[in-house]
């Protein structure tokens, strides 16, 4: 998503309870081309934060299907200004295809006075500049089901069809209580508002626990894409939302299950490969000046658990099913040393 | 201290580099009354808030030495208003023995017009109704010297002769880096500042990890002031350094020598028996606006592990020397369930 409610024009949490927006640009990318956007190798870019978790998921997927040819990758700034996401951290400040200092740019050229947030994930159509879709609920799922004639050989199937009632059904559990349920207890801006999120946090993620205390992934014996939007959480959990959305009733390195079950996905070829520490630290600790007005970005927590032995193997599952592991990163999208644990 | 940069019109936290005011009254209670101020029973009042570690000292020695009866204890309200301390607790909104609505009555009794902070602890003449010292520094030292006289059988020494050089050089690195070092990381207004506050609290605490292995107490083989010193910054850590001073390397919990050194001094009769985790996380996240303008106080951590064995027994050590145990708590100073493990 966007700002999150910091510095993208989606000032959310100056309500009085914390509600995140709707994708305003839900149009599909398909095999069929039914909404005019046809899956094409290169004709689309997909625009990221690698501080965002809604991106995180993006970026992850692409990864494990093998996209990276198929579509180019372009990372915002974590730091927004007030013109939100910008691609300051490349030369002349300009996205080297688009062309643009602004992600907000592709917005207006899709629909000129659009009044409402620029958010990332976002995938932009290459010829014309227009943005297609900041639909961050669909695009993975499209990715998985939609580009399938160019995903690489060996890409797992992330949304089997025979599980999606389950993946669903877990995904919108985790949705409403862990993935956006920090953003509610961060963004809330009354005790009892925070507290009724900060324990739903806890309480799906003690029924989580339980849930793959025996099973190494959420469903079936292989990733999904529920594990992807589970993981995009648990990563930055202690890192910020432990301490800056003030969802401390323990780190995740004190929960046995779901740090074994963090770890293990961060070793996995495709996640931990695309964590950027240090994006996700300065975006949250430096735009949301709402509630960290000093703007300082804590030195810990200690990342270098993330690397550790975790066991999981030793429950089984197939982690790519029939597949493979994805290959080595772009040399262009190594997350630098000083975001790795 | 007093509002600790927060409420008590000491926003030291305003500045560019925080620095912690010395004691504007620092006469002395001693045997000899050499300041005016005669040891005497009754005649003095303890003003306490059980939020503030400095004051978390003296509430510590007066039950450990059994001064209880000797000097009584007034409980400020642990959330100041633009006023400073209050009595809100108590009934009528005045402390039932000094008769005021506020601690700064009594420093104005003393010095009409004083312009600095009011602070806790202080000591309070009761007849006159007149500030004496809030010298946090000082006032643990003469209770633990110059009060023997009224000292319960079997009391401690906190303070002895021979180990004081000692007891002293550890207790300055302990202000320095952790007591004092976590406000300063917690009220730096720029990164580096921060970073180098916040770096010192952790290499201190290593290096104090590494002393306290083999070891049950700082100095000697009984518990002193250097103990009581650094027990309070301790019991704190996880509950607020962590989070809201950005003292987030490790927790407290996640250190297993200081950890059990922790719990080993707050399971010693005299030590958790006054610590009030309600009031201690009230006050530092209501009170400091500066960096959680929300007000909102987190849930966690969660707190049941003060309660777990430690093992330090292993290590000998005799807690009290050849002295005992304090006795229960007095029936009016029981810290209530709320703000217990």
């Amino acid at each position: 998503m966007s700002g999150d409610g910091g510095g993208g024009g989606n000032r959310a949490y100056g309500r009085k309870t914390f509600k995140r927006s709707r994708s305003h640009f839900a149009d599909r990318i398909t095999a069929d081309g039914r909404d005019g956007w046809p899956v094409e190798p290169g004709r689309y870019r997909l625009v990221v934060s690698r501080a965002c978790p809604w991106a995180g998921r993006a970026v992850i997927s692409r990864r494990l299907l093998g996209l990276e040819d198929a579509l180019s990758l372009a990372i915002a700034d974590p730091v927004q200004d007030d013109r939100s996401w910008r691609f300051t951290l490349d030369a002349d400040g300009r996205d080297p295809v688009l062309g643009i200092r602004y992600l907000g740019e592709a917005y207006d050229k899709r629909e000129t006075g659009y009044p409402g947030g620029v958010s990332v994930p976002a995938i932009v159509d290459v010829p014309s500049g227009r943005l297609v879709t900041n639909d961050y609920q669909q695009i993975t799922l499209d990715l998985a089901t939609q580009w399938s004639a160019l995903h690489r050989p060996g890409a797992p199937d992330l949304y089997p069809p025979a599980l999606r009632d389950e993946i669903d059904s877990v995904m919108a559990e985790v949705y409403e209580d862990v993935n956006n349920g920090v953003y509610r207890a961060g963004f809330a801006t009354g005790q009892r508002e925070y507290e009724a999120a900060c324990t739903a946090v806890f309480e799906r993620l003690e029924l989580l626990a339980r849930r793959l205390e025996r099973r190494r992934y959420l469903v079936g014996d292989t990733i999904t894409e529920a594990d992807i939007r589970l993981f995009t959480t648990l990563v930055r959990f202690d890192a910020v939302y432990h301490g800056h959305f003030k969802c401390n009733r323990w780190k995740l390195t004190e929960n046995r299950v779901l740090w074994a079950y963090a770890r293990d996905l961060f070793q996995t070829p495709g996640f931990g490969d695309t964590v950027d520490f240090d994006h996700i630290k300065r975006h949250y600790y430096q735009v949301h000046t709402g509630i960290n007005p000093t703007g300082i970005v804590p030195l810990g927590p200690d990342l270098s658990g993330w690397l550790t032995p975790h066991h999981r193997e030793e429950l089984g599952g197939r982690p790519f099913g029939d597949g493979t592991p994805p290959g080595p990163v772009p040399a262009g999208e190594r997350v630098p040393a000083r975001g790795r644990p």
